[in-house]
């Protein structure tokens, strides 16, 4: 395992891990493209979804005290104003609350995240974490679930749109923005990992950093499809656990 | 919510905790001690459980590091060398690769932790990290579930005994010292936190450090039933799964 991968090698493996791995295999959102959620479940997914998207300029303003020099901070930086936005209610952040809004759920309730499952905060902490711990290189490669993501928004938007008549193009506007976004971010963070991997074994920690992420995003599914799916059994204190009702009762 | 708890309130409402969210009350742990689960599904449980095993010492180590007297830590210290041992072979995690060689696993593969779901790892690490970045008061409440482990080793272990015949006492003597050593580490733990929650605001974060750590103890549980029971999904490369079963073949 010491030769290095070339350039396109190495694009080549990070590419065939989301082609394996990348959530858009996830039975869950086969369900949720198809049309078989219902509308708690679909509730369950935006309300869970929200953590790692307020999460993220958190940990993208990590990274960015990692980056050493401004050029490469600047264009990191657009990461944090896609999310956090000029002003209150724009940016990445507020259009989810849109989206959660708009599948009927109470924005300050999906705010507080009182209701995420601990396995959602868990994976997500673990990115904020992993970002914060490893090196720089990973940190960045661990973005490159971006470079798949133009397709799984595609899929979910028309597939929401044609099989939810109670969502509508306005409560899907989030993903219009990511669709461009997403490559821009990806095409820097690919250079950047093709450029400073300089030995096989950095190669290897890069490709296991888009594992890593892969992992993150695939967990939060599957503790999803296991509390609101099968078997349907939802932690204490869960959006939609009998504690949960109780309070709001 | 300004009063204060009396010591023996704050037991209480701790000891509540305990009573309807530690995982003694979780489906899967039913199964395990009721005989109803199979070797692989064992094997499943032991070669997670052993991550969160090998990560105490780590945690311990942190909480050691953040009390500032030395008497405080000649008491935490016992839990590292519990879990360490004196020698190789000697300590709780050693116990537990007995463990999982008795119910038939490779203890390399399971010192490895290569075969673990990422949410166990997640759900563990969120423990290691909660303990470093907490307040110390929070880091030293979180390790109150062991004022209820006692009960459930005693069920666990009568219950596997009774029902596989396949698992023997020796397999399980991890748990031997542990009910010695739990209520030893529990006592000084309550101690503490009683001492040192000053403010009724305290008490609730000592009160929601042992939900937190529950909740890591039940999203292990969620995982592993999910993955191996119901629904039957298991994460690429984890125990178990194709490509898991691809590597050995």
């Amino acid at each position: 395992m010491t030769n290095m991968l070339s350039q396109m090698g190495l694009e080549a493996a990070l590419r065939d891990v989301g082609a394996s791995r990348y959530h858009s295999l996830h039975p869950f959102h086969k369900l949720l493209h198809g049309g078989k959620l219902s509308k708690t479940q679909v509730q369950a997914w935006a309300l869970n979804r929200y953590y790692y998207q307020a999460c993220i300029p958190i940990k993208d303003a990590i990274v960015l005290s990692r980056l050493p020099d401004a050029a490469s901070r600047r264009v990191w930086r657009q990461r944090i104003v896609d999310h956090d936005g000029e002003a209150p209610g724009d940016g990445g952040i507020a259009r989810w609350l849109r989206l959660a809004e708009g599948v009927g759920l109470d924005p300050a309730y999906v705010e507080s995240t009182a209701g995420i499952l601990p396995t959602t905060r868990f994976a997500v902490d673990a990115y904020v974490h992993f970002v914060r711990d490893r090196s720089l290189l990973e940190a960045v490669a661990s973005s490159l679930t971006e470079l798949f993501s133009p397709t799984i928004i595609a899929e979910r938007v028309a597939g929401m749109l044609a099989n939810y008549d109670w969502v509508s193009k306005d409560t899907l506007v989030y993903f219009n923005a990511r669709l461009t976004q997403a490559p821009r971010d990806a095409d820097f963070a690919l250079e950047y990992v093709k450029q400073h991997a300089t030995t096989r074994a950095e190669q290897e920690k890069v490709i296991d950093a888009l594992r890593f992420k892969c992992d993150v995003l695939w967990a939060q599914l599957d503790a999803l499809y296991a509390a609101y799916v099968e078997p349907g059994h939802i932690p204490m204190g869960a959006f939609g656990s009998d504690e949960a009702l109780a309070r709001c009762a």
